[in-house]
């Protein structure tokens, strides 16, 4: 397949002359240096752009799109709210009946000790709130210096000032005075990139966590608020936890009375065959922070789902005190909100966690099959619908290619030559897949030839 | 006009159950103390609840629904754009129709000086944005020590970390650990509440651009990376600036090479009558905030909007090291960015920025007309069509009811029985009104009814 040149009409012009895009080379972008690729339509797992092109989109977006793409149902629903009221605030306990019912439908699915869900609209947004939760919930509780946050290096946790404190990426921190003071980080729990090679997966784990307690210990507990981790680390790489980790982890935060943001942007809603990361590791979180899935990208909607103790000390607080004063105007948006219900039910009836469940391992296998035994592949892994592939140029010695992560771009570049949208992650040569939960076996299929056949082309 | 009870049905109870509503006292809103009012639909100036009731609501929700309630035009545009491409991501180059030409509708209206807009979600996070690009710009020009900002007390940028540290009212920092350090606050710029009542308002401009000046060479202006501000003030009681203020603020952030972020939130788009608050008061912003009247709060959406300065050294950044490492997944999302489009077609195709400059004063005047001579009114004022009414117990000697502010609550509740929703501000005994952009001088009759006869009724 070969790719149409891009348009040089007006509307590409006033993309360059008008708009700073999220995460772009500014000065690229500006110059048309990269022509910006214009998406028009899309449906299942393909999209299309405005040039005629079409792609099977393995990463469903940035792993949001998990119904897949022109699912009329969702935007029925958004058009039914719309058209009846597209906008109330929920402020001093005004609500609308979206809201209320998704609010319904995510606490039916969140583990039982959950108590109550906050809406925002980013995965951003949803992890500040829970900061700014976990500093008021000890704060009240008479305990005002428990406010450190400790999270991992290669999380990702959004781009804000506090979610990329959060997010332990270097990118996200270079050149923005990130991250703040008081926002720490642990050790990155990928096995491959153990320091000590002689390491048996289990001996890695122990050393994580003695680690981790070690940090806890040197900080004092009394200083920290929070540990706050996606239950597989997405944007990182596509990391699983190492055997036995999050169980270790919960461990120490219940000794040390640290409470557990379980960030769940990607793996909430089936990503990893389950409804949560956190019930997948049968984690018990404070908090979930939820985006993404909940509403596969139709409309923008996060959330905070904090647990009954948590909210039995907000419950104090507001009689003590008065109002929470935290608020978006866009808080439980009501078109948000039926696109929530929508996605949800679709979910649902579409049995997409047990296709994550089924389809999810098929992809592994394929993967592996495919590319596992090539000289230059360090690692095939995965869970559920999300999976990597990671490029070495020599494995055995841990040795990368220079400059670093210019593989995982001409992967990827090939790969789009053939149809396929993976996702080159950062900090390695790494290639991400993380199709909408929808994908069939035979799409499945298609990945993982384009994949193949870019390898074979890239690096023989 | 009589209020029906509220229906002790399952929505109500999964509201309770539930639902963590933004700025709500958590435990009443639990418990069930105080009803939640659930909007069912609007049209204009009105909104209806599931019990029947009608109101007049003479706050546009949060200042928001410029275009009013109802209008199908803009339910249509969202429509149309989420059957044909609900969502794809705005990363690395990648666009959409609805954002690339609302982009271009945004750049047509800004000052000339203006280079680029940002899109984000919500008013909060594009003030981080904007903070995050300033401590940006100054790291790319050498100057990292160049970082703290100035904010004023009583201003209201937001209720996340950051914003809700620019925020200068007490309910938003108490129990919050906010400010963060490196967020400071300079004096209101409100006449009223002078500290020397003898003082003239030019002498009261001039002490306050005094005793600003004294601040930033008390800090040092190597320190203060920018100075935010509301063109008018919004929640801290709407206040518009005294004589001279803005243009004079404005030659001290030029002497000592601090940027100025104009937060639009409330003023942009014709709130003041002028399409910006920056407009209205003739300043030279570096970054200007937008959200609510950008989309009239139908779909969430917010943005940044940049100088050429700023983004030429976010250009040579980019150069120099790679892509800007900012991004929220639902930057620039199509069904908003479409929700936009219509929205400043509507605001022109209604002539709202007329109606804002012929009936905000129309509205101001018969404020005046109907209290402004009552005795315990201190003050009447506004611009455009945000408007505010002032109580105390005594104006002369500036004597506060008993608690205070438990006369907006009254006045309000007794404005609502009247059918007529206007909004209690803090930190003061403040009725405030911000109706939808279309209000009729019919309407603002009926509001002003409402309140006299509430004035009436609770002060006598
Ligand atoms: C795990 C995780 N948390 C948070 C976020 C931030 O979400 P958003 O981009 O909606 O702000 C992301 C985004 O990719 C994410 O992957
Ligand atoms: C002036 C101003 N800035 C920022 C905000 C925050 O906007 P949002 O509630 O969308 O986060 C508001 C909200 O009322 C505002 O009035």
């Amino acid at each position: 397949m070969s790719l149409a040149g891009p348009i040089n009409d007006e509307l590409a012009a006033w993309d360059r002359d008008c708009l700073l895009h999220p995460t772009t080379h500014t000065a690229n972008h500006a110059r048309g240096d990269v022509p910006g690729r214009i998406v028009t339509g899309g449906k299942g797992v393909h999209i299309e752009d405005r040039d005629g092109n079409r792609f099977l989109d393995a990463f469903a977006a940035l792993y949001c799109v998990n119904v897949g793409y022109g699912r009329t149902e969702i935007a029925d629903a958004m058009n039914d709210q719309a058209q009846k009221l597209a906008y109330f605030h929920a402020f001093a306990g005004h609500g609308n009946e979206p809201a209320i019912t998704l609010a319904r439908l995510i606490m039916d699915r969140a583990p039982e000790h959950m108590a109550r869900v906050y809406f925002g609209l980013s995965g951003s947004d949803a992890n500040e709130t829970n900061v700014k939760l976990a500093w008021h919930y000890n704060i009240l509780r008479g305990k005002p210096e428990k406010r450190k946050i400790i999270s991992r290096w290669r999380a990702y946790h959004g781009s804000g000032i506090v979610s990329g404190s959060m997010t332990g990426l270097k990118a996200y921190h270079a050149r923005f005075h990130l991250p703040l003071e008081g926002f720490l980080h642990a050790a990155t729990p990928h096995y491959l990139r153990r320091d000590d090679a002689t390491l048996s997966e289990a001996a890695f784990t122990d050393r994580l966590i003695a680690d981790l307690e070690a940090m806890m210990l040197s900080e004092g507990p009394e200083t920290i608020a929070a540990f706050i981790g996606e239950p597989v680390m997405g944007t990182g790489g596509i990391l699983p936890p190492p055997e036995g980790y999050w169980g270790r982890v919960q461990e120490l935060l219940d000794r040390y009375d640290i409470l557990l943001i379980s960030d769940e942007v990607v793996c909430g809603f089936g990503r990893t065959g389950s409804m949560f990361g956190a019930t997948h590791y049968g984690l018990k979180p404070d908090f979930m922070t939820i985006a993404k899935g909940l509403t596969s990208a139709y409309a923008p909607l996060s959330g905070s789902v904090i647990s009954q103790r948590v909210f039995d000390v907000l419950m104090q607080g507001s009689d003590d005190f008065g109002a929470l004063a935290h608020g978006w105007t866009y808080s439980a948006h009501p078109v948000s909100c039926a696109a929530g219900i929508a996605t949800l039910n679709l979910v649902d009836e579409l049995g997409l966690l047990g296709n994550a469940s089924s389809t999810g391992p098929y992809l592994l296998q394929r993967l592996r099959d495919a590319v596992g035994s090539h000289p230059n592949v360090a690692e095939v892994r995965g869970v559920g619908l999300m999976a990597a592939v990671e490029f070495m140029e020599d494995p055995g010695t841990f040795k990368w290619f220079e400059p670093p992560m210019s593989m995982s771009g001409k992967i990827s570049a090939a790969m789009l030559r053939r149809g396929v949208i993976a996702r080159p992650m950062p900090e390695g040569d790494i290639i991400g897949f993380a199709p909408p939960l929808c994908i069939t076996p035979q799409e499945v299929d298609q990945v993982v030839e384009a994949l193949q056949g870019a390898v074979q082309e890239v690096l023989g």
